[in-house]
């Protein structure tokens, strides 16, 4: 069994078939009738008028969500450990052309207000450093931590005190949401989110996130910014019917619970070893060298995470029979 | 029955079939089973070693070559009327980070190896001009033009004379091949071809496009590009698997020839009303705009193209039986 | 006695005595005395509140104008001829990150208003297309013409009728005021153009040019761009003491008039022989490679300009007695 | 009596004879006599054949270095405290298309091999993350520390062993070879540095930088990029004159030693309070906020440095009897 990342999970049954009703003769790019639908199911689901623009990789939502939140002389505010520093290849600088990822602190990938004012407050207001125009935060974090509605909106404070902007990699958004039993809108635009990227891919899509602008006027450079980006696909339709496929009934959430749950199960099992605690899909636990070798022999699979640690991820297709073998073995190290 | 883009066009059925075949657990990005096998596929298409790598769209896949043939203070000549100039909101200026784009002339989109030499004459090789690096013809053109081996090789020549390097953006590479019946490496490679954006999703594809680089080497940095420009999907083996399921048993080439046939059929009975010779897909006539309106009101649509022309394209799944009634209408005007 | 360039003139001396005078020490960058005095004193020229910025170069001064105005995903309409477009090795693209230059005609490298309009309707508003954004104007232009007020009236109403912003490239602006007799704010903002680069040093400066923003706080960015793109000099006091020298008592009016002054005379005795009428201080003309070399004997210097062509350029320090011999030798040709 | 910056300092006497000298009519840009002789008299002065490119500021010689080292795709290593992390408003991303800095740590702003060791064995060498390609350091550093030839050699191993290029930052490099006595070449390509920003402004120039490239076929393309950056300045030719000026009779070393003599004057009378220990021309004490007023009151500026600290700098023009007051005021704090 792989626990290596919910990205080598399938796709979804639901989606596989919105994928095959998608399949049919429609107008190329976003201008298909699945398009067409996905600002009003999003406007739905956050309960405001939301642009919604589908692209292909979380990298591509979060780059362009970055980019209209800051200028290319302007600096993003993020956690050392954030996936755009980290793990994009310098995506937001290629697509903010050059904007600085200012880095800072926190237990589990997981910034404080506090961090960031302080880390603001270190910046000299003149023309030789490169100013703050936007803060990232992860939620569910790299570290499987979540940020509440009240820890978002004390950052969303600090940003609107300052003038920034707020962007959320929310590539586990569906994690965080799952495991806050929160509305969407408490975790996003109503503690001061301007723009979500809201993955689907991790969580049982084939190749469509969602970026979320709440103000819409502020989708409208990045449309053109999406396809400068070669990120307008000329058959759209299979990408907003996955999103649509996603949406409708929760089944974002229900996927999300399955793995979170599977998750817990494996937290449980794991007790003083957690590096973080579990509050999402991710486990980050201590073994030794041979512990992680016998896991393997008894056929799991994941990623060493530095020395004495693993990383194990599940997914929405994780179901309890599945994970309770490794459960049992991690208990029986 | 639309004759709008060869983009409105569903998904053909070994490609839906492949998709769904892929639909199990594999390893994330390009890790996986299927996309390792793409550089011997292509390889074995083309008669030599080559890097293939997978993108979503064309414009990804021509921006990416761009970047790697060009560097940021360099330009690129292409013709006025190409695609990479006039409909893809300055990717290639993104990609590559400023480069210029030189436009040179040519009946139907096409370029002759004289024009790009004049060109090329006119730019003072001094530090205030952008020197020419590289050049990118469309196979088959923009015009659906078809450049020959010959046609290539004398611009291939130039290029070479020159230190420049050659692009080929084949968003219809393939009904290119299938017009000239001959061999993809007479096409590229062996004229003279660095780089060829061999386009699927115009041919029955969903959502892959390869990008081949004929020396393996200029593939190196463009990996790290395209994750970069967030064109590194994180379930990869869903586009891996169609470009394999088009390359089995030259799905791609019978699919473009039923394309082309179906635009042949068109062309026959346009006649004197063909604004460029038909030897691809796409049908560019004279009418009217009462003989538009007529057409349409018979059911059949299509883009007007300037005044008193139309742009029809043919695809796929065309079969002669539905694109008859369209001839007949032609004709009958 | 070299017409090769106003580039090659030396410096003026009451730039010299302005250098000479700020040898003091004084705080760095563009904190100094002098650059304090800047606004003001170009605000006094242009009869209302604007801010002023120096740079070394004209490049700098347009390429900043130009990231100002347009965003990377946009396009500047200017001419074919424009220094922008072929001289400046790709530094508008540089600046702006990419933004296109969408090159319209006009003789004498001068756009007419209705030209513009023309290209500007040939733009689809989709966002396949670079939407343009700027309109940047030269005055004088590439080849001696020189705008009116009316003129750029003509092309500030397009502008704005579009929502565009219009620079104008002035290198040679003093020449063109020098011509027209007109008030400086006549021929800019009164007639919508949004920001000038104001030359000096092709009339009598060393190494400063001002980036004039008639709405001050269109300057806010420019000025952490101009910081980033390297250009803010650490001893400031030495460019912005040129400037205010320039300005002291219309000198750079006087300057342009001895050009000016130099050009008419050596028009008058080309007659038939101008490619272009001399509004300002280049002179274009018909000359036979014959021709050329017997003026060169004869101790004249100029560029060849394409075939039997020769462009000459009279600089502030041409006085009449030295532009006369060669005016006599073109008559006698 | 100001200590704010060698900035701040006027030009010194040979330098403004320079320019006077350079006043007189020749070639634009740099094809004038004294840029002619600029990769001459830098080769004499390094021992070998280099190029060498003047350039107004500190800042554009940096980042056209590391443009030149760095592909837009990858990062480049400094210490955390560089003037090209917290002092260029980003210049560094803009030059290079958005490479990463990674940030080094060591005391005094001062690398170490092994602090660069470690830096880059956390990179995974894999398309997630942006790879290093360069490192870059600063001589004499932001602190006023001094790395000697065999500390640079250092460095200069670990980037050769693992193909990084090398950059050096001399802003104050002519304070750094004062300091230590030694030759320009062992500071510089002997211990493998690939490209220097020698810095003249600090020293008394006015407005000429050097970048200086070790292999002069690595600066082919910054010819490209420095007149695309709006650097290659119209009348280069002041440029030039100045850096000849530094280098005749080794007025930059005198001008450095002058610099250092007097800093290390009021290196000793603050004993105790150094932060850093004084090894150019930047002083660093602890003083608290009552002291630094009463130096203040006796007439003497200088810039606070965090709570409790206070930089002062001296310059080439502070003699002997302009700095001992100062020192007699600290030591009798």
């Amino acid at each position: 069994m792989r626990f290596f990342s919910d990205n080598a999970a399938p796709v979804c049954p639901q989606v596989m078939a919105a994928i095959a009703d998608a399949n049919t003769l429609d107008t190329a790019y976003d201008g298909d009738a699945w398009s067409a639908k996905l600002d009003g199911a999003m406007s739905d689901l956050f309960g405001r008028d939301v642009a919604c623009l589908w692209v292909a990789t979380g990298t591509a939502a979060n780059s362009l969500a970055l980019a209209a939140l800051c200028p290319p002389y302007g600096a993003i505010v993020c956690h050392r450990d954030a996936h755009i520093q980290n793990d994009e290849c310098g995506a937001p600088e290629f697509f903010t052309h050059g904007a600085k990822l200012l880095l800072a602190e926190g237990d589990g990938a997981k910034l404080s207000a506090a961090a960031i004012a302080a880390l603001l407050d270190a910046t000299r207001d003149d023309v030789h450093q490169t100013q703050p125009h936007a803060i990232s935060i992860t939620n569910a974090t790299e570290y499987g931590r979540v940020y509440s509605p009240a820890d978002v909106a004390a950052i969303g404070k600090v940003a609107k005190a300052r003038g920034l902007k707020l962007h959320m990699d929310g590539a586990r958004f569906a994690n965080a949401v799952a495991h806050l039993g929160c509305a969407p809108a408490d975790l996003t635009w109503r503690a001061g989110v301007d723009a979500l990227s809201f993955g689907f891919v991790k969580n049982g899509g084939m190749s469509a996130e969602a970026l979320v602008f709440f103000d819409p006027e502020m989708a409208k450079a990045t449309r053109y910014r999406r396809k400068r980006a070669g990120h307008l696909l000329s058959k759209g339709r299979y990408l907003a019917a996955q999103i649509l496929a996603m949406l409708e009934g929760d089944l974002w959430l229900a996927n999300a619970r399955a793995a979170n749950a599977a998750a817990a199960m494996l937290a449980e099992a794991a007790g003083d070893r957690l590096v973080h605690s579990v509050e999402a899909n991710e486990i980050f636990l201590r073994v030794s060298p041979q512990e992680a070798a016998s896991l393997r022999v008894e056929g799991f699979d994941f990623y060493d995470w530095g020395p004495g640690e693993a990383r194990l991820v599940t997914a929405w297709n994780h179901a309890p029979e599945d994970v309770r073998p490794l459960a049992d073995a991690i208990r029986a190290l």
